[in-house]
């Protein structure tokens, strides 16, 4: 998918919520267990019951690995079942030497057909750059929304004043154009996020952290929107867990409603 | 297992070797593709051949997820034939938010049961701690041995005037004692092993970059050892793709031992 397509989308749609399939047997309803696959009859019913209200969706992958080969099964089930149209995102935050990022590339992109994955920056330029396909997209990680992100983060450079995510940033830029990557930053830094857009005007940025994490839309969408929103605000547990019984889609689909009618809104600001 | 079974296992042996089982398809030999599960038949193959001169086995897990679902299955009894008195790293680069980890570590010391896993530590504390589970391991990559190990590792802060990879080592012994915390030290970087051992003087460091990636194992013993050896150095292409006829595992085996006998050496120094 092109930036340009995205950004129809979210036009189109009147949102930028990216839905976090974040799926775990411990939470999902307990109805659903007797189920062959439960996590992929979650999964399929979270996306029919949210899809006309999210531009993206994004398994975090580690949902998926800790249920062992069952798990990639039900995760390439999910990623076939959602609609075309909408982008898709796998948080993977993988990164190797060239040649192993590589095969994780082929994993993420031709074994399965992911649209993008995020990529964690320590290990450099090489490390990235095998994920940048033709069609495909990095997202990489700036500045998240845990509390260890100020742990090296937010190291200051003696060089060149900037702190380590703003150097990921200043650097990555020389490796992609803003149509193959984006970055993630977290919500919980809103502050941060109107300095964050002054260093990559263009780039869409990945933001979790909101709903269970205590991000707050408003703030993030006035201070990172860009002319093309440059914006996927992703939202997981508020969402997919919105409630735990035979209904519990129904309450997924108007959690997600929820906020996208705020993204309505914000849109209407740009 | 425990760092004083590790070492010796270390003295016993003679020998500080990891195998990396960083199995390609495309690199075994070609008799083995008629094989129901060739990653595996390999590996095994490998494992029989090279086990008397190893310390530890590194499968780099993106060999395996490349594959799909099969593939796990492949890294599933590959563990589970490595002899239970060697030492097993998922080398997976893993690091997410702390209930993400908290998964990821279940994939590999649950699910599986690898003692140790490489974990990227740009996301802070609470994303390594989860994976610092009783008698389990976490190898933080601190200085790798790629060319990118450049961009981001190298930058000094302004505050500590210590580079990324030595706050990355001075935060983490906090986290965790030698006795479950190991760090990533590149091979190629022989000249910086002396100092960043100064910094843990009582961790472990694996080390890759011997064999394909041109370090010297002699410069990383004299400068990286300590009482307890704290070494485990990594070949994987040298070894396991020493030749692809029929033979392979008998040159495996060669190449395993000529490692192992200059190691010995190294440690008569010790």
């Amino acid at each position: 998918m092109t930036r340009a397509q995205l950004f129809d989308n979210i036009k189109k749609k009147s949102s930028y919520l990216c839905v976090g399939l974040d799926t775990d047997l411990s939470k999902i309803p307990k109805h659903l267990l007797a189920n062959d696959d439960p996590v992929f009859e979650f999964n399929k019913q979270i996306i029919d019951a949210t899809h006309e209200y999210a531009v993206a969706y994004k398994p975090n992958i580690a949902f998926y690995e800790a249920l062992g080969p069952a798990g990639w099964v039900s995760l390439q089930r999910t990623l076939d079942y959602i609609p075309s149209d909408i982008f898709t995102i796998a948080d993977a935050k993988r990164g190797d030497i060239g040649n192993t990022s590589a095969l994780y590339a082929k994993a993420f992109f031709e074994k399965m057909d992911f649209d993008s994955i995020t990529v964690a920056p320590y290990m450099g330029e090489d490390s990235v750059k095998p994920f940048l396909l033709p069609n495909k997209w990095v997202i990489l990680l700036a500045h998240t929304s845990n509390p260890g992100s100020s742990d090296f983060q937010l190291m200051e450079s003696v060089v060149s004043g900037r702190k380590l995510y703003e150097e990921v940033i200043v650097k990555s830029k020389l490796w992609a154009s803003p149509d193959q990557l984006m970055y993630v930053v977290g919500a919980t830094q809103a502050e941060k996020i109107e300095s964050i857009r002054t260093l990559a005007p263009d780039h869409f940025f990945l933001v979790p952290g909101i709903g269970a994490q205590g991000g707050d839309l408003q703030m993030v969408s006035k201070y990172g929107m860009n002319k093309q929103c440059g914006l996927l605000v992703n939202a997981a547990r508020s969402i997919i867990y919105a409630s735990d019984g035979v209904d519990f889609a129904k309450d997924a689909a108007a959690e997600a409603k929820k906020v996208k009618d705020e993204m309505e809104v914000c849109l209407s600001k740009m």
